[in-house]
């Protein structure tokens, strides 16, 4: 069918870079291959925290794109030059900064396997492995975590799109009708989360048209945890002035101490008031694959939605978050709505695309799957069991060194501590003091952690996640804070 | 560091296949390689649209994770005997449904790296390269499409998510303070786009509070344009009812017919009504990069903001969308909350958490940099023209034939047709023949085309974008519906 002038349509580009059909991408793939294997053998030499201004990179690139294809070793060139030496390397072992996460072997074999297939799930008949798969994956992760199997799983971008998904359905039902007729001569619908919630709960007031100030920050108690008492009377103001209480978010490992909230008494609260409960595990939910850690989840069976993220302590490239629901229809009451160019005739199968309102669907589910065999459930319980116990080493040693001093319960891979204030120094001023500690600790290159505040100190925080931590590096860390603190040093082993 | 206690504590899975340290994961890339290529090589052998029933995969997976990890031929022997054959091959030359998409060459390498380097870009420190070379890319973009290069682009999942918070900007516009007090107490504020505007519009009417009842589906014309003087008249009649128009939304290739809505003089309303204006160019924004089509973003330069999506028409591996916007401060002012653990001292570094709800980032700039360097704008002109020029084909034929008839003009790479009525048969008959004809050339597996309804007539879709189509593939569709709706076939060549 091809005759000489199709041929002149379709350009001389053609045979050039762009396609890579055949043999062209087989050896692309086989060079970027070797580039990936050597970069993971040698990500542990750079400096975690990137060095770079801001806007070198961008000075660095043309304005415009290129008129050309340039060959491949054109673009290896640059992302050596240019891109890796300014990257914060979340893959690095020594990245012990906000969640230490891993981009894992098999995470990353899926990722390639995905963008080749370049699937789009929207709805089931698009790609039905991509829909169903999705779901028994999420069956496994529920039941690995020991949350209820019947729960309805679906796999989002990130948390805060898992949170903002669930706390529509929350509205809906605190304000039916709210699809349709928007919020417009509604009540102030009212948000209770701790003080230590995420952001994202903020976002999603604000993106759901609830209003920022409408979300209870409730007092937390010496452990970081939601007082559900506070909780309680935060729910009888507000209905005793007119307002309606929607929904509360209790947080299963805080972002900055990983406290875990007390989801039973909130669960009982949420009950009597019949207040829709989610549940943010985004970062503690894996722990429960490790049987001790599965206290940490109780109470959480009678949630209405939860949400965990295999991008933070699963060994799962970014991006992949969990959403469970414990009735799925609250979702799609909120979001189904079938375009004709999207009707399906497929009876009983599940369109995805009814429990969201993102349309178009990555493969997601084959990344998590890969992880799931090539760990089992087993393998990923000893991986978590190791991240904490290295944790629990850094604390032992913060504990007992006079110079330093913790500043939250350490319950899974994260410690929250300081540097102790001498004589009459200020809070502002300690605080300050630490800011500089850290910045000199991370100034080094070996290792990245990050800062947060609780209760108004300043504190440092180590989180392990990435599988290449090993203790040497951990104990690096710790190392170089007492240096950096000009700190007495102590004796390796003690 | 290491001793024996801490080696009984990772377990002896450690060895395992999960981590895939060193070799044992440069053999499982070479492996997972070899697939990719050879899957690449025969997916147009494979029946585009899969064969399976609803649940056939579900059944055929166990149902909790494996205990312990499996090797790899395990996960690729199911990846062959399960998954694959229930994919509809979205990355097969015969796939013409919905838009054709590809996933290139360039684009799955960038996928690779990505998987590999792991990183997130929350703020500009946690990797400024992500922030930069996404800044950098879309200005590449905005260039070649010829819209302004003082636009503000950044990458989203998909273009559900850029409307969504494109118009979570609008709001805040329309109702200032709606981030921090709410909807309660607003008047009804109202968005307005064509009746063939794309699902995502309601839904983003939904999430933001507005009410799905609050968009005006605005009569579009016998080309399938929204009509500017019925816009006028709706925004009129709202206000005159005490409601608040917010935004229009003008679409630039419209989901079922590609048409094109007037832009100038939508954004002339705008202007005159101080109303904010969102152009979908989801599909058609990429055809600008062919300096012919650029006609089609005539007027765009006035918008507030606009999404054309990468992973649509410029051969990049789903998610990928880019949302544009004249002025970011309206952005931020919506999305912009600090929580302490992300407070960063890079001063004038652009940090993307501020422009959207959802904090965790994908560094999707980079599979996107591969395309733009591989093929170049005049290579990736060329082949959007080639895919152009197949459509005009395809279109010519159904002119020719007495049985077929067009339901739409064709602008870009996407046909609108049917089998035409016969005798007394009735629209619902008509329609009905229609998906059969559908649902029998889509059986034969060569080729997927979808189907929708305009002006409530059910017409049958080709949409070519798939580097690998070809006029061979693209006549079969046609030779396939003559078949199958038992019309005289045409000579070839004619």
């Amino acid at each position: 069918m091809r005759n000489a002038g199709e041929d002149a349509l379709f350009g001389s580009n053609q045979a050039e870079v762009g396609d890579m059909t055949g043999e062209a991408f087989a050896a692309a793939l086989e060079r970027f291959s070797q580039w990936v294997v050597a970069f993971r053998g040698r990500v542990g030499e750079l400096p975690v925290m990137s060095r770079v201004a801001p806007g070198e990179v961008s000075a660095a690139l043309p304005v415009a794109a290129p008129l050309r294809g340039e060959p491949v070793e054109a673009w290896i060139a640059d992302l050596d030059r240019l891109i890796v030496p300014a990257l914060t390397h979340w893959n690095h072992p020594g990245f012990m900064a906000y969640f230490g996460i891993t981009g894992s072997g098999p995470g990353i074999l899926g990722e390639l396997v995905t963008a080749a297939l370049n699937v789009n799930g929207m709805v089931w008949k698009t790609s039905p492995a991509l829909t169903e798969l999705e779901q028994v994956v999420m069956g496994w992760y529920a039941r690995a975590m020991g949350l209820p199997t019947s729960w309805f799983g679906m796999i989002t971008d990130t948390a805060s799109t898992s949170t903002l998904v669930a706390l529509a359905a929350a509205r809906e039902r605190a304000w039916p009708g709210a699809r349709e007729n928007g919020l417009a001569g509604a009540p102030e619908l009212v948000l209770y989360c701790s003080q230590e919630a995420h952001s994202s709960v903020d976002k999603a007031a604000i993106v759901l048209g609830l209003g920022a100030r409408n979300v209870r920050h409730i007092l937390s108690d010496d452990e970081f945890r939601m007082r559900p008492d506070v909780l309680r009377e935060a729910i009888v103001a507000d209905l005793a002035a007119g307002r309606r209480p929607m929904a509360v978010v209790a947080t299963v490992g805080t972002t900055s101490a990983t406290a875990v909230d007390p989801v039973p008494e909130i669960a009982e609260c949420c009950a009597e008031h019949l207040l829709w409960l989610h549940v943010d595990a985004a970062y503690a939910g894996s722990a429960a694959v490790a049987p001790e850690f599965r206290w940490a989840l109780a109470g959480c069976e009678r949630a209405d939605s939860l949400v965990a993220n295999p991008h933070k302590w699963l060994f799962t490239p970014i991006d992949c978050s969990a959403l469970f629901l414990a009735r799925p229809a609250d979702l799609a009451s909120v979001f189904s709505l079938v375009p004709e160019y999207l009707r399906t005739d497929t009876g009983a199968a599940v369109n995805l695309m009814d429990y969201s309102f993102q349309l178009g669907r990555r493969f997601r589910a084959l990344k998590l799957w890969f992880v799931f065999r090539a760990f089992g459930t087993e393998g990923i319980a000893a991986r978590i069991r190791a991240h904490v116990e290295l944790a629990r080493r850094f604390a032992s040693w913060v504990d007992r060194h006079p110079g330093l001093e913790r500043l939250a319960p350490r319950h899974f891979s994260t410690v929250c501590f300081r540097v102790r204030g001498v004589g009459d120094e200020s809070e502002d001023e300690l605080g300050a003091r630490n800011e500089r500690v850290l910045a000199a600790v991370n100034a080094t290159g070996e290792v990245f952690l990050s800062h947060t505040k609780l209760k108004g100190r300043t504190c440092l925080r180590i989180a392990i996640g990435n599988l290449a931590t090993d203790e040497v590096r951990v104990r690096q860390a710790f190392d170089l804070v007492v240096e950096h603190a000009q700190l007495q040093p102590v004796q390796p082993g003690t």
